[in-house]
C-alpha cells in the first residue's frame, strides 16, 4: 500500500511552507527534512504570500497564535488557495479558548483546506460536537475506542464532507477520512504523547507527503499517519531495549522517520479501510 | 523525603501554563511532559487569562520579553492570582538590562508569587544586592560557596519573607528558602550550565510539581531542584561513560527526569535543612 | 593551524549576542555553550542596544524576520558598530523574498559587518549575481564545484572587498574569503543539510570564535567552518556505525563541537589556502 507516496517526496523534495508555533517549529522543520522535503517557516506578513505561492504545500498550525502570525497566515492561505497549493490545517487546542475557536471559524469561512489534522478533542470541537480538551492534549473521555469506533468514523466522514477536506484524527486508533472512505490505523504508542510536538510534527509530515502527491491527498495523509505510527513503534522498542526515557524516544522517532521507506512502512503498519 | 510529591504529579497531571522564552520553550514543554504533567504555552493576550485561570500552575519566564508577551503575562498573572493558581517566576537575566529590572519591579508590585526561581546573580539582583550577571549566566563572583553559605541562606530567607514567596536559587549549592526554613541541595554538575535552558527547565518542573502540590509549595520547589540535580548526576555519569558531549548530556537529562521517582530521588539526593 | 583560536574561546568565554530566528535559536544557544562561550538571545528593542554594547560578538540572522526583531536588530547593530563589537550576518533565504532583499540592502547601507556567512545561493544573491535559492536551502545549480571553484573564489574575494567583510560560504567546498586570501575547506557531509539550522549554528559558532579573536577575524571564521565540517564528519561516522538517522546525527554533531580542540581540528580538517 502507499506505493510511490514516500518515494515521490524524496524525488521531488517539495518546498513545505510551515506557519506554526514556536514551541515545536524546530521539530517540524527537522521532520520535513527527515522525510526528504525542504521546509521554510517564513511568517512575516511581508513575505508569507510570496513564499506560499511557490510552495508544494502549506502547513498552518494554530498552537501559538498572535496578531502577527494570524495576519501572515491569512496572506499565505489566500495565496495558497489561488495557486492550488494544498493547505494542511492543525487546529491545535481548538476548544481550549474562545480566541482559537473564533480564529478557526474565520479560517473555515474564507479558505479551502486539503487536510484538517488534529487530535480527537480538537476535531470534535471543529465539528461542533462537545469535546473535553485539556490545554493542547486530548481529553480521555473523547478517545476513539473499539466501542465508539463505528460512530466516530461516521462522524468524521460527515465532517470531511462538510469541510470539503480530508479529516485526519490522531489517537490510539487514528482515523483518516474522506466522505466515502476512511483509513483506520492502529500503530504508535502512548509515549508519543509524552513528547511535545508529535502532533505538530505529524501535520508537517502530512504537508510534506501531500506536497509531493497533489493527486492523492487522502492516501498521502493516511501514509503520513501510518509512517508516524510505525516510527513510534520502532522508537518505543529502541527506548525500552536500552532502558531510556522520553529524551531518547524523541531522537529515535526522528531517526525512524529519516530511515522510513515503503517496505518498512508496509512491514510495520496495521491499517484497515472502511 | 518528598513522599507523594512526585507521585501526585503523575496522578493529577496538572495543566502547567508556561509563558516563557522561545529559546527553551520546547525543552520546558518536554520536561513538563516528562514528569507527568500537561504543558500549554499559550501567550496570546486574547487567551492568556482564560487558560491561566484553569491551570494547575503558571510559569512566567522573562528570558525573552517583548511587548506582546509582557501583555499576555499581565493577563495571565492577574487571572492566576484571582483563581489561586500558584505562579512560579523565573527572573532570567535580572540585572542584565534596565528593561528587565523595570518589568520585574512592576510584576512584584502587582502580583503574588508562590516561588521565585533563578540563579544566584538573578536572585541577588531581585533582592536589591549587587550582582555580577553575565547575560543570562550567573557571575562567578556571586556563587554560593561553603564559605558564604551561612550569609547567603540568611539573605534568601529574608528575601523570601520580603517577597512573600519561596525563593529557589540554583548553583553548585542550591538554596530553596522560606522565611523559616531552607533546603540546601548539593547535586548536579557544571555540565548542566553547558546546555541552554536547564534553568528554564527547572522552573517549568517546579511549576509542574507545585501544580500538583498546592499545599506544599516549599517541599515541591525543593523536590524539583533535587530531582533536577539527581538527573544531572545521572546524565553526567552516562555521558562520561560513553565519551559523549553536551548534545547527549541533554538527552540523558530528559531521560532521567522522565524515569525519576521517589526512590531514585531519595537514593541520589544530597540534601540538608537549615 | 588555528593555534589559540579555539582555546581563546574557552578562556575568555565571550558573551555572544544572537538575534536570530526562533526555529533554530535553541541550537544556536547550545552550540555557543558547547564551544565554551556564553550566549544571550535578547531581542527586545528595549534592551538590544544595551546588551550588544557589552557583547564579544553580535550574530544577526534573518531566517525569520518580523517588524519587532528587525527593529531590535537595528538597535543592536548600531550599538555594536559604536563599540567595535564584530557583527556576523547570516542572510538566510536572501533571494527567497523581496522583503529579505530590501532588509539586507538597508543593513549593508547602514552597518559594517565583520563576517557575512551563508550558503552559496544566499551569498550570490547578496553579491548581486543570479541565484537559485529554494526557500532557505541552496539551489543545486549554484553549488561550488571543482569546475567553477576558481571563478567562485574570485567572485567571493571581490565580494569581500566590496562589503569590507570576510565572506564565509558553506557547501560541499566551503570558501572563507578576504579580499586577498581564501581558505577552502572540504569537510562535512550532505547529511548536515538534513538537519535544520546547521547553517545558523555555524554562524553562531563563527560569532563565538570571532568574539574571542577580534584580531584574527578571517582565521576565526575559517576555523569555525573547519570545526563544523570536522564535527560533521565525526557525527556522520557515528551515525552510520550505529545505523541511526538524522535525529542521532544532530546529537552527535553537538557532541563533536563540545569535544572539539585544536588537535582534533587539525587531525580532521582538509583545508587549503588560495
Amino acid at each position: 500500500m502507499f506505493e510511490q507516496i514516500l518515494e515521490r517526496v524524496r524525488q521531488h523534495k517539495p518546498l513545505v511552507h510551515c506557519i506554526t508555533n514556536y514551541i515545536t517549529t524546530n521539530d517540524c522543520a527537522n521532520i520535513v527534512l527527515a522525510c526528504g522535503a525542504s521546509p521554510t517557516m517564513a511568517e512575516a506578513e511581508q513575505e508569507a504570500a510570496e513564499i506560499a505561492s511557490v510552495a508544494g504545500a502549506l502547513d498552518i498550525n494554530i498552537g501559538n497564535l498572535n496578531t502577527m502570525t494570524v495576519a501572515a497566515m491569512h496572506q499565505a492561505m489566500e495565496a495558497a488557495n489561488q495557486h492550488d497549493v494544498p493547505i494542511i490545517l492543525d487546529p491545535v487546542g481548538a476548544g481550549a479558548s474562545s480566541y482559537r475557536m473564533a480564529t478557526l471559524r474565520d479560517f473555515f469561512a474564507k479558505y479551502h483546506f486539503a487536510v484538517v489534522r488534529g487530535n480527537v478533542s480538537e476535531l470534535l470541537a471543529v465539528g461542533g460536537a462537545a469535546s473535553n480538551t485539556k490545554g493542547v492534549d486530548a481529553g480521555a473521555a473523547d478517545a476513539v475506542t473499539e466501542e465508539n469506533l463505528e460512530e466516530r468514523v461516521a462522524f468524521f466522514k460527515q465532517l470531511s464532507a462538510k469541510l470539503g477536506a480530508v479529516v485526519s484524527v490522531s489517537g490510539a486508533i487514528d482515523i483518516i477520512a474522506s466522505p466515502e472512505r476512511a483509513y483506520l490505523c492502529r500503530n504508535g504508542h502512548p509515549m508519543m504523547s509524552c513528547v511535545t510536538g508529535t502532533g505538530c510534527m505529524l501535520s508537517a509530515l502530512t504537508a510534506a507527503y501531500c506536497g509531493a502527491n497533489h493527486d492523492a491527498i487522502l492516501e498521502a495523509a493516511a501514509a503520513a499517519t501510518a509512517a508516524m505510527g510505525v516510527a513510534g513503534d520502532i522508537a518505543y522498542r529502541k527506548t525500552m531495549e536500552a532502558g531510556q526515557g522520553t529524551g531518547s524516544f524523541r531522537v529515535h522517532l526522528m531517526d525512524a522517520i529519516s530511515l522510513m521507506d515503503t517496505d518498512i512502512l508496509n512491514g510495520g503498519m496495521n491499517i484497515e479501510i472502511r
